[in-house]
């Protein structure tokens, strides 16, 4: 797949038929059709991403959280400091982050790979460098975050990280993200793609108060106003606005539905990154599948926008990869319901009275 | 604790201090406080219920699927025939049921206990029927279910179930149900304990159609007329109504409670068994916690007159305690993050720019 630009992508579909029989299956299950809900939907979009029915037992789940940092943090738009990107990269290699905990309670590996931060490349290993394409980004409220070029390099980097976690044989992407003020980005692009946010719709991320969301308010209406109604190409939103941690993310989302691999999405810098995608090649959504619904009011909106419904609502607004982690066991249980649960048939059991 | 009647039963209350203890640590975790959202109130209610903070890891969960049959189905409220009961006690044995196939995937123990199906104590090996007090209740539209003494007994009896398993260890209950025609029992219970829920919160069940659901309301309606607005008791509201698989489970809630043994509440049977223990003590309710919202209308009704708020909403309309085995690995999760993040001056990363 020697490609070069994102219109040479290819991306499959879903096995249709895969899909079918997984759905002829659950409705012959041991139990009233349709009675286990989401869990029936989720394992039929699992059979039709594996091309199986049933599908089969997620083997290597892998958490991937892409770290960069944001010149708009100058803006004064978030709670923390923009050093807490660089200090929770670190803490994510000692394994003491929200995410890195969870993952191990769900038998989760994780990778955290410095896109952008703002550090000198020797301030972490080379396992979490060996993608780093740059130091965090410009202030998009006064130019552009990065450069076209910039924008393509972490694009194909992202993508590049699906395709190599692809070959060593991982069977389903977590997307998880850091850095310091990445809702402001993330919110900008929600805003600029579905035409459906204003200021209502701003969060307060990590935690600001009410003067500082007034604040990121008139910070995400200038950027929005930079670029007025001008239909933005995928590289131009992720150069104008985005930075490289994101086009990176949405790099990523693409490798991972060229080679097929499912993406459970997180939160608002997964799921921006997915809006982007989705202009790149309208069959990536296919491949993807919402974890849960951010306090951030701009996420749902993002999600509708991709026809995703989100699994759950636990008033999550971390980012890492946390609200992903959450619905990987609901996965596994939709996998294991539709494999290994017998028929009616099977079980001798009375079907519904006819 | 040799207990005859039910106003001699102590239920203690949660360790406000470990709660307290517990919150205060979750605001000190390396992450915005409040950003996980229900996993904190959950990890804060374990510790309470623990009365150690952090929380002790879950070790030994144990769903315990009470079957039994109810006469009421001979006035045609249930899609499927009144056999599939047994049938599916059966099946719970041989490890095929959605219950079944959810606890391996969670690594949670099953017991399933015939309280009163419908078929000979030997039809099912003595592991099932030790603690079998009937067979089936009367129909509770002409007459009462069962006899204020089989109340007692059942009551006692499921007290008993969770003493002997809170004896061998279990740190965790999944309250789960079998028993065609349950749901009609339950809306019913419902009725008469909250005063709130008319035709329109009747549900479907396992799946019956529009001309059904109308004669089920109208059975309902019916059952509810023969009690009028007389206040009754717990062993009165379980004789007339429930029948000795709700009498057991009832008894079943509040002996964890009395045990300090948290449970997770399923679906209609164990939230409408759980809202006449709440009215046998009162420190009951602090021990439970909600798992799901079926879809079932009077299951919201239900909790919110507990006080609880469930954690996800699948669609789900199973019960043998499917709902419950979802929310474990949320419990699992909550306990983790409180037990093993370390906290911003343990990581030396910046808190909250102040």
């Amino acid at each position: 797949m020697n490609v070069t630009s994102l219109q040479e992508l290819v991306i499959p579909l879903p096995n249709v038929e895969a899909q079918e029989q997984a759905r002829a299956r659950q409705d012959r299950l041991i139990k009233p059709a349709g009675s286990l809900g989401r869990l029936e939907e989720i394992s039929i979009w699992l059979a039709g991403v594996h091309g199986v029915n049933p599908p089969r037992v997620i083997n290597d789940p892998h958490l991937v959280i892409l770290a960069g940092d944001h010149g708009i943090t100058e803006a004064g738009v978030s709670a923390y400091p923009a050093e807490v990107t660089l200090q929770m990269v670190h803490n994510f290699v000692a394994g003491g982050a929200a995410a890195t905990v969870l993952a191990r309670t769900y038998d989760v590996d994780v990778s955290v790979f410095d896109i952008s931060v703002n550090a000198p490349a020797e301030t972490f290993s080379e396992s979490v460098t060996r993608y780093k394409v740059g130091s965090g980004s410009g202030r998009c409220d006064t130019g552009d975050a990065i450069s076209i070029e910039e924008a393509s390099t972490a694009f194909f980097v992202g993508r590049q990280i699906a395709h190599n976690l692809a070959d060593k044989g991982v069977d389903l992407f977590l997307a998880g993200s850091m850095g310091i003020g990445n809702t402001t980005i993330s919110s900008t692009l929600i805003s600029l793609i579905t035409n459906q946010i204003n200021g209502d719709y701003v969060g307060r991320g990590t935690g600001i108060d009410d003067e500082q969301l007034s604040h990121k308010r008139v910070v995400i209406k200038t950027i929005c106003e930079r670029w007025g109604s001008k239909p933005l190409s995928p590289l131009e939103l992720l150069a104008a606005v985005g930075g490289s941690d994101f086009a990176a993310m949405a790099g990523f989302l693409v490798g991972a539905a060229e080679r097929g691999i499912p993406v459970v999405l997180d939160g608002m810098m997964s799921t921006a990154s997915a809006l982007v995608a989705d202009l790149v090649h309208p069959n990536a959504r296919s491949w993807w599948l919402a974890s849960h619904r951010s306090v951030e009011p701009a996420h749902a909106i993002a999600l509708q926008h991709l026809g995703l419904v989100p699994l759950i609502d636990f008033n999550f607004r971390l980012g890492e990869g946390t609200g992903a982690l959450m619905v990987l066991p609901v996965i596994r249980g939709a996998q294991a319901i539709l494999a290994e649960m017998p028929t009616f048939e099977d079980a001798g059991v009375s079907d519904k009275s006819e």
